[in-house]
């Protein structure tokens, strides 16, 4: 066992001295008023800890909290508990080979990553205690106090990853590795997917660039271009995925699903399989529920739909058709109703969505996220590009039926105003440059708030906060060992900082992906723009993981999860979309056009179809062409099987065997068959002859004896042929012509 | 070794007696032209089959040709093969475990079929030398005289078999398993394919029926409801063909792939996962050739598609508008030009699609296969619906832009006539039954002129060659032994029968489904008549296996293979045919309109659209419902999996070990906890207080004192608070209220 401490000491001792080897940290919330309860729940909490097997130490937090640091008690069970783990995924399919049985030395083998470590960590303070965790969990109701549990921020790491990217242009696989071993897969799985995207806008971007500076806008070579590569990228990043997820030893991952604690079962039946007892929601009454996703999108499709038609009408109105007073100051009206009602109507629909998850009763974390987040792309797709797709379908090519609205707010502008006489209007004219200056809100300024609001603002916030807290605490004294005065100081910081949620990140990628898929081809300098936000992006998320947010408790997973299929679905709305917008809109910006007139339903369906289908075809040859390339990581799982096998089959029957099977070889010699012939024979004389069966195969005993009657054989038929045809035979030539050839050469000569 | 004896030997005296125990037979031509040449061959031949350890038996064949018997020599032999067989399958993922290492063992757990019998002793037969064969093929030159390598039929099985099913209605599984067991699941899954289809029928046959009574040609409740039939049979069959391969035994065999003998490679090279040596062609070479099928494909539309629109202008020509002599004979134009010209030129295509194919010198069998599919699959849907397509497409929407055709005709006419005065003709009216007669045609006479050409056909023509022989080989005196002559004609009569293809059988119901998929909408009754044949066609399938055809070899297979994706193209593409036919032709039935005046390219176009993503979504719709039902091979292979691991584990690592990795057990209580602590503690002490890290951990020194010293912070928290908000604090309070819910609760009280 020296060896599982060594492995365990050397890692604690490097890297994680300046946390004193602190796994976790249990947040603790002390209310002075219920005192009573937190302390007894404070007692349970440590017991139930120690029961585990976790070492635990307890430090004041801020006024009204405890630390409560935890740390798995002895190398021993950490051991253990990494051998368990991998013999759970080898079970689970995740892994092609079990570990070594030696727990030593499959540490020795294989060197147990820090976001290993803190993975089983977590889970042995999490799981339920049937499970053999503490079934510590902030969710349940029994441990109301629990406010957090989290990892420590390895100081030096966080600073050498920020200096080290700072200096670097794209991300490479060591800096993946990285993020893998300290934050785990699933923030890995961020980065790379982000790594990827930013290498491949490069084509958009310049593209895009082309087409802007040649093209113009609606450029059909643009939207062919773009299509296409949105193909390509969707299959590259499939294949990465799982290669990736291979490399990383987390294929299959997926399938291991984390009970949901909020679950309400109905009943218990037992698994098909295994024999274990499952808990059970009807499926039928699920459905039922989610049922219910339809009118929340319709509600989703209305309410912000709505909003959309009205800002942007009552906009165009102010803008274009409006003359009269105060024009200057009511330009802003149409974005403060946007500013104040669309966050108001995403805050009631989303927490309509969580509502609706919350009753769809899912029995696993996974399924729960992914319902969650189904409900939260149509909101983020209203939200996002309802204002784009109003510019783009209605204004731009229908213009016209916006006057029924226009006229509205006349009208209604003429009784706010209480004047008699006609307020001053202009004649309204469709300015096709709304789309592309609607697009510019959106990729340049909507980026640019969207970092202030993730990496400024928690910054400038925490700063305040730290400020505050210095001046509050002045006043409580603290008794810290002055040697773990720094450290405290650091971990109470942290307890205030917010959870890393990689969800929103993704979702900022993927919203961002659909601007570029749906609407670049109204302004194609929008890759440019992604290009570089992206590249900041980069840095700026992993600053915000160091710095403005716990560290994420490293869960693994094999994907990207349901954002793959948003983004399928983008790339694939996008044909429709870059189709139909070129097909509208290019007719109108030199200036002749603007209304329907000379659009045809006819030639714009046609375009659509067309686009669609040449879509569809193009993802079935990339699929094609990129399955015949056999990705490195698949090919390594290909050899660990292979080789998996081969051992396992040295191993059951003898080295000898194995090679073999892998040549199937003769072994069998002529020899073997003589003997075996002979041996037949003299079975046969034992039994008497045997059967008919034994008669039939001893008239030739012995190869040359069939050789010999063969030949016979042949002869007498080459000379009984020519008997025949020479002889009487000659009637029933014309049945044996037309069925054999040879008999027909034969007669030719 | 004698458990396998018997296994061997129960199976040979029950069933094969009344074939002498014979495993195969060899077909071999003596020319007497080439005498000591085939002479010298059978030399070899002997020699080669034996050399692997077959037996050998010669007798006469045919004039000009000697039959030799081939069986495996021992049934040690054969133990060995089976057992390499399974090792191999499991090395390559078939198999969840691996055969018992005790061949008669073995044998035992899982008896051996007939039809893994004979694949095996094929492969021995044909396997290449370095593999362990004899390397006996048809198709290489060295063995040009050897005619054919076949099993001989089991005539009781046979008999049994086919009065059998003339008393069912329906196949089961039991049935499916005996086809398995004889001919092997190639041909097995054929059947169980024909079965479902059949089943699967009386849906839409009886909505057609319905249709047909109550809503008539063209119903767009018809459409639809086919089209939803579509997309179920085929997720349906998706998962049915999985579990069907998994309870056989098969999954993913297609993965084994049989060499191709006559694949020319131009380097080797070093697979990069196992290290042996690949033959390689390069891909983009292959690639250069496939692109071949790109003229290919249009040569096939053009020649096919000129066909039939000559063929049908000229016919619309004759008998709606021509009105001059000979009418009535004139009338059979247009159809010999179609069977003069169909054949031949399908015959000639048919001839430059394998040549292509060979050219693209696959190197593998099923590779060669899949593609040649495909170009026949091209072919096929040509000759099959051009017709069809031609006449839903261009004749009764848009009939007008036939006139110049006819004018053509009616020119030449007038020319060949030589006559001066016009010819006397009618005027041209659209005919919307047309579609209906010709469907009409298709499905019933086409299926009957099939099943005369598939069974009427070979049968009288094995009766009149097996006469003919009778009166040819009067004169050639054959010295059979009096026990095996009735046993020799037999074999004579199988050498003559035709080889099996399970492909023609695919493609006859492969392309029935497309009938119905693509033009049932026009002629509801389709399915009815489909539903007739298909109950004779699955009878008449066996007849022709079990009569006029040679036993095939029983090949193994995991699914339909290429021909799902061609009834997956030919669902998706009925719901565009049958939504363009509805809107095409639904208005013209009721004899007002004819020309395509009211039919507007953008109602065509949208009912196009949203049939065929009403398609798509449904598919998703239906995929995402089959996929939360476990199919019960799955359930089988999740269990074989779980059971095979539970056991390697319980062999690896100990049963207990085993139980507590399927359940995570608690294992270190709260006493392995304080051992931990104290070894800890001594540890430290040892060392001398060692490192920062260990004088943190070691304030609190076990579980109750760390309660103890938490317990002394919460009082003094407590107490600390209440100075604080009771004597200065006050200032800070703003702060502390937005970010905790807790002081604010405090504030309160």
């Amino acid at each position: 066992m020296a060896g599982v401490r060594e492995v365990y000491g050397k890692k604690g001792d490097r890297k994680d001295s300046d946390n004193f080897g602190v796994d976790y940290v249990i947040h603790y919330k002390v209310p002075p008023k219920e005192r009573a309860e937190a302390e007894a729940g404070f007692v349970q909490l440590i017991r139930s800890l120690t029961n585990v097997g976790l070492a635990t130490e307890v430090r004041n937090g801020d006024p009204g909290s405890l630390l409560v640091f935890v740390k798995i008690a002895s190398a021993e069970l950490l051991g253990q508990q990494v051998y368990r783990g991998r013999l759970q995924d080898w079970l689970q399919g995740i892994r092609t080979s079990g570990p070594n049985s030696d727990i030593a030395q499959a540490l020795e083998d294989e060197p147990m990553m820090e976001a290993e470590r803190l993975r089983l960590v977590y889970q042995l303070i999490t799981r339920t205690e049937n499970e053999g965790g503490a079934g510590i969990s902030q969710a349940s109701s029994k441990w109301k106090f629990v406010a957090d549990i989290f990892p420590l921020h390895d100081q030096a790491f966080n600073k050498a990853w920020i200096q080290k990217w700072s200096k670097k242009y794209l991300l490479d696989e060591a800096d993946l590795e990285d993020i893998r071993h300290k934050f785990g897969e699933s923030v890995a799985f961020y980065f790379a997917f982000l790594g990827s995207y930013f290498r491949f806008l490069v084509f958009p971007a310049a593209l895009g660039f082309a087409a802007w500076m040649f093209l113009g806008q609606f450029s059909f070579i643009y939207g062919l271009g773009c299509g296409l590569w949105s193909v390509i990228f969707l299959e590259y990043w499939k294949k990465k995925e799982i290669d990736l997820a291979v490399r990383w030893g987390v294929r299959g991952v997926s399938a291991i699903q984390l009970p949901r604690s909020q679950f309400n079962w109905e009943y218990e039946a037992e698994d098909a399989v295994t024999g274990e007892p499952v808990k059970v929601y009807p499926y039928m009454k699920r459905l039922k529920t989610q049922l219910l996703q339809i009118p929340f999108a319709i509600a989703c499709v209305l309410a912000l739909g709505s909003l959309v038609v009205i800002a942007n009408s009552l906009e165009i109105f102010i803008n274009q058709v409006y003359d009269g007073p105060g024009k200057q100051y009511l330009g802003f009206l149409p974005t403060m109703i946007l500013v104040i009602f669309t966050p108001t109507f995403s805050a009631v629909l989303m927490s309509a969505a969580n509502a609706l998850t919350e009753k769809e009763n899912y029995d696993t974390v996974d399924a729960h996220k992914s319902a969650l987040i189904q409900k939260q792309f149509v909101l983020n797709f209203m939200t996002s590009y309802m204002a784009l797709i109003f510019t783009g379908f209605v204004y731009i090519p229908f213009g016209n039926i916006l006057l029924p609205f226009l006229d509205f707010w006349r009208r209604t502008a003429q009784t706010l105003t209480f004047s008699e006489k006609p307020l001053p209007t202009q004649q309204f004219r469709i300015n096709p440059e709304r789309i592309s200056s609607q697009m510019f809100y959106c990729t340049v300024t909507a980026q640019v708030v969207n970092f202030a609001t993730e990496v400024v603002v928690p910054y400038v916030k925490q700063k305040a906060f730290a400020k505050a807290k210095e001046f509050q605490s002045k006043g409580v004294e603290t008794h810290d060992h002055p040697e773990e005065a720094e450290f405290l100081k650091r971990v109470r910081n942290q307890c205030e900082l917010e959870v890393y949620d990689v969800t929103a990140d993704y979702r900022e990628m993927v919203m961002q992906f659909g601007y570029l898929s749906l609407f670049s081809v109204a302004w194609p300098l929008a890759a440019v723009c992604f290009l570089v936000n992206n590249w900041v992006e980069l840095r700026s998320d992993g600053l915000k993981i160091a710095i403005s947010c716990k560290r994420p408790i490293p869960w693994r997973s094999d994907s990207i999860g349901p954002w793959l299929d948003a983004i399928g679905f983008l790339a694939w709305l996008g044909s429709i979309s870059s189709a139909a917008i070129v097909f509208l809109c290019s007719g109108s910006h030199d200036g002749k056009l603007g209304a329907a007139s000379q659009v045809t339903a006819w030639g714009g369906l046609l375009s659509i179809l067309l686009a669609e289908h040449f879509y569809l075809l193009t993802q079935q040859v990339v699929r094609f062409v990129m399955s015949k390339v056999e990705s490195p990581g698949l090919q390594q799982e290909r050899r660990e099987r292979y080789m998996m096998k081969k051992k396992l089959l040295a191993e059951n029957v003898g080295q000898k065997a194995a090679e073999k099977a892998f040549t199937p070889g003769i072994e069998t010699g002529e020899k073997s068959t003589k003997q075996a012939l002979e041996e037949e024979a003299r079975q046969a004389s034992i039994r008497g002859h045997g059967g008919p069966e034994d008669v039939f195969w001893q008239h030739q005993r012995g190869m040359e004896e069939t050789i010999m009657v063969g030949r016979k054989m042949i002869e007498q038929q080459v000379s009984q042929i020519e008997v025949v045809f020479t002889g009487t035979g000659t009637t029933s030539t014309a049945f044996m012509v037309l069925d054999r050839p040879n008999f027909w050469l034969l007669l030719r000569n």
